[in-house]
């Protein structure tokens, strides 16, 4: 019930089945901002692969770039990691399926707080260990009820994953909710696998699960949604030694290591806090558009604070998320992501701004006619 | 009993402690070519990532990519696959990987022709697949026995993996015997998972297990050997739709998919067959010098055909290959894979010849030397 892959894949293939149509499909479904990644990182790895950094390699990452990270969390969380703590991954769903597989054996259960990117449920089906939602509501602002984490913990969970800030709601969580979540799973010692590759996204303050100092912490990082460089699959995970050991074991079973290159591009990027700067204010931007436009509109959501995308209650007189796209994308060319993707949330739907401006007024006003059409 | 990793581990991490130390270690536990990538690939790589291929994008590989390289399979094996019988992966291990997870289930068995690469027993391990071990012998010169193939098959096994060329030992099956184990998985509709990452190094004829027409195989290949370009993590299976399609949903689920800019990289590599002339010559020069130096040096081996190892019998007085490699490591700073890394075959080692002659001369100096002060 919770995986909803089918009704996913379904939306996404009639869109793409239109695309190759020839129909203009704007796709407001994915989490790829469309912002050209900074030259200058490019170069940084053109040089490593040309001076010979082409062959296997550490399989937890470059010592030297693993110091890095660790001095970069250390700078940002006022924590004191050593690169022993830091893992580094072909993007953050792996890291986040070796964390699940570094903390759970098949038949074990990890609980998750939903809504929640639906990789996830399917992460942990992969690794046949049991999901177990703690669900929120629209009207709760999508924050964690204490209460429902404790009856969580209390079930024997491995551990708990939180997405903060969280996709597809945006919401950020309060520094005392991140707190209240760490004491209540350190009860049982229970580990928290704090997903926070939105980190750089909100513009308010952002609390991380490392700042507890609550031990039992895996934090998976990206440099995928910071310095839009999704398409060189680059993330790490920072956690205790004997995690980061055995999610290393993995890795390199798997792949071996990041290429190095690619290391060295994400090193030059730390080096440069400006591309964040020009990533994040253009996605607040965009962010911002998109979500006035869809307010005009009569979407009704929790304003986005700390990602790019707005989660809507679907309006009548659709009955669910997949009937509302299903719809919007056939008579309009327009592809969200149904809310039944996020854990069942069949009542809602993700709208990405990832796009540029011009393409997402173009798609407001796609949306715009859909309603009126429908007599909305 | 099969899986080896702690000594593989042990003895590996000898060889780096007493490099952290400062000691002169040769590395001959590696497969990594010692050859420089061509540059023209690495520009190839750099065009494509300053030109904007730094996006998500397809699972399954460019569907340009997958066409060139179901051409590049068809022109090579007189096939006739399509780009849907193609999935490019980060690596053929995962590759394997997804091999097996798309073939079995957990608690099935899947036989492999040992010895083998180690790896594959981690890898069946982390499946929670059997591992039913079809053993061969140095008397029989590495040949599977077409009883023991029967009797694999007879036990209900979901696939046999069948590495060929062969590491460690190098050898190369012939096509008799190549269409024979075909034929036997055909009985029972069995699949074979044909790993054949060292097709380009045979100096004779190569018969891939795609030549035999039998429809149930998977085929790996990876651009790590042929081009050198291990650091790249590109390799790629070949395989019926089906199963290239459950490969592609789990290679999605756990990557979302290659860098396009590293698939530009091999598409390059791809049109520039000399590349392949340079690396396997160089690699034929290394191994014909060290195959002859160790024969010099009394060890007895099948004479490599088809890769750049040597799997040779442990000489007296040692007990079995980690007992040899650890003395070796310890004395002369000389680091080769035990025989128990690929099966349980204790009574070998192999020594890879990756490096370049001034280094293999002086890794055999050594060995000749540490033979002798053993009384050899």
């Amino acid at each position: 019930v919770r995986d909803e892959r089918p009704i996913h894949y379904r939306i996404f293939g009639m869109a793409k089945e239109l695309e190759r149509e020839g129909k203009p499909v704007i796709h407001m479904e994915f989490g790829d901002p469309y912002v050209e990644v900074d030259p200058e990182i490019v170069h940084s790895m053109c040089m490593s692969a040309l001076s010979g950094h082409t062959h296997y390699s550490q399989p937890a990452g470059l010592d030297e770039f693993r110091e890095r990270l660790a001095e970069h969390v250390n700078k940002r969380f006022s924590t004191s990691f050593s690169p022993s703590n830091v893992v580094v991954t072909p993007g953050s769903k792996i890291a986040g399926y070796l964390a699940i597989r570094a903390l759970a054996r098949p038949g074990e259960k990890i609980a998750l707080v939903s809504p929640i990117w639906g990789v996830y449920y399917a992460l942990l089906r992969e690794a046949g260990v049991e999901a177990v939602d703690i669900r929120t509501s629209f009207e709760s602002g999508w924050v964690p009820d204490e209460e429902a984490v404790h009856e969580a913990v209390e079930r024997g969970v491995k551990a708990i994953i939180v997405n903060n800030p969280n996709n597809p709601t945006s919401v950020v969580l309060s520094r005392e909710v991140v707190r209240a979540v760490a004491e209540i799973a350190g009860e049982r010692g229970v580990y928290v696998i704090a997903d926070e590759v939105y980190l750089d996204f909100p513009r308010g303050g952002f609390y991380s699960f490392l700042e507890t100092g609550y031990e039992n912490v895996v934090a998976l990082y990206s440099f995928s949604k910071s310095y839009a460089m999704t398409g060189f699959r680059l993330g790490y995970a920072v956690a205790d030694e004997r995690v980061i050991s055995e999610m290393t074991r993995l890795l390199q079973l798997y792949f071996t290591n990041v290429p190095e290159f690619i290391q060295h591009a994400g090193m030059r990027a730390l080096e440069m806090p400006w591309v964040v700067e020009r990533v994040t204010r253009t996605m607040w931007g965009r962010t911002d558009f998109l979500a006035s436009e869809l307010r005009r509109l009569g979407f009704e959501f929790v304003y986005p604070q700390g990602a790019f995308y707005v989660f809507a209650k679907v309006p009548s007189p659709w009955r669910s998320g997949a009937e509302f796209c299903e719809a919007l994308i056939r008579e309009k060319y327009v592809s969200p992501a149904p809310g039944e993707g996020f854990g069942g949330y069949s009542g809602f739907v993700r709208f990405s701004a990832t796009a540029g401006i011009e393409v997402l007024r173009e798609a407001v006003e796609r949306i715009r006619s859909f309603l009126e059409e429908h007599g909305g």
